[in-house]
């Protein structure tokens, strides 16, 4: 499994490396900011590492689309603006003291200053946003917003919750992450001029490569250790967040078992032992395991709305992504 | 002056009541959130009796330019909903206890809540901006934001610093609000389609306006009762933040007086005799009256950007509005 996993992400890299640097180069050119506090509060959270997973995801789209006018690079910037500027809000609003393996950024500067400066990151997306002239990017970019903000609020008003259901945490994860990624391939068939039928196509791709990609996240929370995951592993548990390897734990286990398992959560200062032990329950009940077949049937989903696309390198690369979505370890 | 300042409020209030009842109507039917949480806390800032200058503007700058679509009043809600979403945001930052006479969001809900809902509100407005199908548009709303969200980090980073000078305030109130007031304005001409000139002229108007109703809000500080004010009087000094009243007493003041004020503006838990003892200070160095000065500057400058128009219904309320803007109480 590893060796498989580090195949297809060494090829995707090697497909994909000059696109990244390119990137990489017109994240730091567009930033563009009048303070120096800004730039380095932007700076710290921005190039810390991000996969670029959204902005890539624009180019390949419009490529595949057949775009030609040679701004996707400096368009694609807008969604990994918008999600880096969710990331310093949702850091505040969660108390997170980690992000991509670094210092949260409030826990530098003032929390105010962050937020200031997620809001600053927004009206750069924005600003390019309109560069593009098409409205429906900027549709794209408020509904993105709309529902980001009010899934994390909604996750924040269930926080603790024992009894979320399957249905809610789906509803919690496509608005806080496949909307964004949904609509960063959604823009770029928008930009190529693309009839509707492969509009949607992209757009239901992103939908089901996010929901897949939210659950490896969510999984990784038990499995992966510090160092790959550039968080500490239970986050969630600590936050009071349930995801899916839980939910469904809870719904199969005894009575015995779901008490143990719900005095193990509510724990706010969980060790690493009782962590075991929770994530021992959440194998017995197979959690884990429904959890990767439901973000398994969502890879799937999205390769398949790939098909209306002809052959082509930009098409391998999304089936491959898609692949890697629930193969990575971190 | 009370007689004369009411008489322009009411003759003001008279000619838009009907615009200022479709206004708030928009506001309502707009808003449009899937979470009733959501609704609470955008509803409790947005409906606690906002004096609706920036929709207004827009919608007599769209006519004033003979926009005839008949969009005026749906479109200004992106000015309504895009300053509510910086209130909620300055609110937390600010950590302000009071916001138009009731409890301020954040004192009520969580202050993640609020910021999120902030969130929501700035994507509102961008939304409903994406619907007027002119990126010039977008671009304005992109401008605001990221001018405000830096004008704001700034005054936090300058705050409780005793030399600040004319020149930082007036940058700094120059982000915050006269840029906002500026794209309400500016927004009305673009929707109307009309030239270059009078688009200018009416960005100008909403610049000088923004100005000069910044200063009359932060005389207000020293001036008003809290009743009037909706906040309590000397928020600004208790907040460290220096403006112009105090800058330009400050620059004048003799060593004893200087450091009289300083030592006075330093005590964050000012009393109501130190804070009448500071306004004695600031009336012998002619810091009150300098600042009106200023904003009277301001006032005959955005009255006579409007010369490039005919005589009209909505150009003399424009001129009204620009009066009041330094007669107000409130």
């Amino acid at each position: 499994m590893t060796g498989k996993r580090d195949a297809l992400k060494n090829k995707i890299l090697s497909d994909v490396a000059g696109d990244l640097a390119e990137i990489e180069k017109a994240l730091a050119d567009n930033l563009a900011p009048r303070l120096p506090l800004v730039s380095d509060i932007a700076g710290h959270l921005l190039f810390s590492g991000g996969k670029r997973l959204r902005p890539l995801l624009l180019v390949l789209s419009a490529r595949l689309c057949g775009y030609k006018e040679g701004y996707e690079i400096v368009f694609s910037t807008i969604f990994e603006y918008l999600h880096a500027a969710t990331l310093l809000h949702d850091d505040v609003v969660d108390q997170a003291d980690l992000r991509r393996g670094n210092t949260a950024a409030h826990r530098i500067w003032k929390a105010p200053e962050v937020i200031l400066t997620g809001d600053f990151l927004l009206a750069r997306s924005l600003s390019i946003a309109s560069r593009t002239k098409y409205p429906e990017i900027i549709e794209i970019v408020a509904e993105i917003t709309e529902e980001m903000s009010q899934g994390e609020i909604d996750q924040l008003d269930k926080k603790g919750r024992l009894d979320l259901s399957e249905q809610e945490y789906m509803e919690i994860i496509r608005a806080k992450t496949a909307v964004l990624i949904r609509g960063a391939c959604h823009s770029g068939a928008v930009l190529a001029g693309i009839d509707e039928k492969r509009k949607r196509a992209l757009s239901e791709y992103g939908f089901h490569l996010g929901m897949a990609f939210q659950m490896a996240d969510d999984l990784l929370d038990y499995t992966a250790d510090v160092k790959t995951l550039g968080k500490t592993p239970g986050a969630d548990i600590r936050e009071g967040k349930l995801t899916l390897p839980l939910i469904f734990s809870l719904s199969k286990a005894d009575e015995t078992d779901r008490k143990k398992i719900e005095d193990l959560i509510q724990n706010p200062d969980i060790s690493v032992k009782a962590l075991n032990d929770l994530i021992d329950m959440l194998h017995k009940y197979n959690g884990i395991g429904y959890t990767e077949s439901k973000a398994e049937f969502h890879v799937k989903k999205a390769k398949k709305t790939l098909d209306v696309f002809e052959r082509s390198q930009e098409k391998n690369i999304l089936m491959m992504l898609a692949d890697y979505a629930i193969a990575r370890n971190y």
